[in-house]
């Protein structure tokens, strides 16, 4: 077979759905996490749908709760790249031919406490049952400032990339729950696989971006993807510093094992840390909404005029590829 | 195999995810069609999730315009039966293996048209790839005045049951598409089919019968489930007349060389008209804004008392066993 080259997600969006959403101011032209629709004079409602599929976005053998956490948590770090605070969602269930009762009361359970950790409540959905696999759709809600909720379009030339957390432990936790890891100790692995399997989405920080960063995006797709998003939303260039990347101790003795890992910590996705764009008069200002979250922030880079993203690496800035179009 | 029964999907939601929407006033215990948000001071937003699978909910040889169609069209209806008007909605598509970029762009047109013709607007969602069948997930949503959508609580003892246009087309189109009504004439077949292929959600009704109707629901899961499910959120019996029922000149020819069809016109789904509460002293009000809507309504039974859906046909009155949990 000819091996024609498939459009990405990304192109898929920009040449077929962006034109739906032309007419909807709230939509920003779906180059952000979230859409916003008026709420009171005070507020917009943050909207925010992800779909997790049993073996594409979670591994099969995941338990019921963690697979609720997850469906959950990926939406609410959109919410949290917003700038918002958590208020409802809805929930559609695609139950496999064979799903058992207690595979949902469990699921039930997950959900409930994640409701309770992050102030949100379920507000309706449907279920269906499915020939395909297990497939988990969330849109949740979230309240914003009226007019405030941070996008990915907004940074300026001269802005900070700023990351939050830790980058790379996602991909390199996938790995490790493949089996992929062995030189590594096992503590490292088990650290590693449950930062992939849990994301801990940055809602209190998140919150606290409004007013302080330009724009911001979450770390679903890969750093230099998601950085690259905010970049091309902007109009502007993102030069990034490799060795200035916030790395968790596991991630940095994987990395010294095998250099060649590096793509996975730039290039793989489900960090769900935030990217944040921050004019450096707010530094003092981050670091403080950082602190009270407890959440440690660390700048990586900076925007500047011009396109694209931008590696420093050993010494050298190398121009990336277009990024985080591979995974769809 | 022992056959165990397995719970329905209304169980599951009473069972599992009631819950977890308790403390949320605007879900509504999860027994209506819709959610309701806050909006601004004069309106709340109502939001609805639906999905709907290849091969289960609609044909797998459906021509992408029209799954762009039924998939918005139904959240559409349920919008309808809240009395809302539409505003902005998200899209989930979970595209199969070897999806081709043609079918979106078709499916992308699809949503187009129905957008002009709904006065509805993409405003973000998620693309995903599943080993699975097609999935799309639309969460739709529209504006109702402020505390007044319409529910399927609050249908009152002594309120007349009204249905919209004619009942059982959408089952007995999906028979068509089977090529199970051979005996019927090709011209009646077609127009059936066609109501079970594209849903006419009865937006212009709904929307006026706020301030008129108690209650209301579509009808997605069949005449006798959706007309219980208003008598079950009120706390009411309802009686249905078999021989009130608006059909169709097809239906009625089908009926006539079948009448084992009853079953299907009373118990089959995807009909996609309304049910509808109101009080005898509205009558005069419903007819004149249905006569604006240009849609027909017929009072086909009345809420009593009592718990339960109960159906005259042939001048006897019978208790239906439990509607409406068979097709999940």
């Amino acid at each position: 077979m000819a091996s024609r080259r498939r459009v990405g997600e990304f192109e898929l969006i920009a040449r077929y759905f962006a034109p739906l959403a032309r007419s909807f101011a709230g939509a920003g032209g779906l180059e952000s996490d979230n859409a916003f629709l008026p709420a009171d004079a005070r507020h917009d409602i943050a909207v925010k749908t992800d779909t997790i599929v049993s073996g594409v976005h979670f591994l099969g053998d995941e338990a019921p709760r963690r697979v609720a956490a997850k469906a959950l948590r990926v939406c609410l770090s959109d919410l949290a790249a917003g700038g918002a605070a958590p208020l409802a969602y809805q929930l559609s269930l695609a139950l496999p031919h064979g799903w058992q009762e207690r595979w949902v009361a469990a699921f039930a359970r997950g959900l409930s406490a994640d409701q309770r950790r992050y102030g949100i409540v379920l507000c309706g959905g449907d279920t269906v049952v499915t020939p395909g696999p297990l497939t988990v759709t969330i849109t949740a809600f979230g309240t914003v400032p009226r007019g405030r909720g941070l996008g990915r379009a907004g940074a300026r030339a001269g802005d900070e990339l700023w990351a939050s957390g830790t980058i790379g432990d996602g991909a390199l936790g996938l790995l490790a729950a493949r089996g992929r890891l062995k030189g590594l100790g096992a503590g490292d692995r088990t650290a590693l696989e449950a930062r992939y399997r849990l994301p801990r989405p940055r809602i209190a920080l998140g919150r606290c971006l409004i007013g302080v960063a330009h724009a911001a995006a979450d770390v679903s797709d890969g750093l230099l993807a998601d950085a690259g998003h905010i970049a091309a939303a902007s109009r502007l260039a993102v030069h990034i510093e490799r060795d200035r990347l916030p790395l968790s101790a596991a991630a940095r003795r994987a990395l010294s094992l095998d250099p060649a890992l590096w793509a996975n910590v730039l290039g793989g996705g489900d960090d769900y840390e935030l990217v944040i764009a921050v004019p450096p008069r707010r530094r003092a200002a981050l670091l403080a909404v950082a602190r009270l979250a407890g959440v440690r922030v660390t700048p990586i880079g900076r925007f500047e005029r011009g396109a694209g993203v931008w590696l420093t690496a050993d010494g050298k800035a190398t121009k990336v590829p277009r990024a985080g179009y591979v995974h769809f």
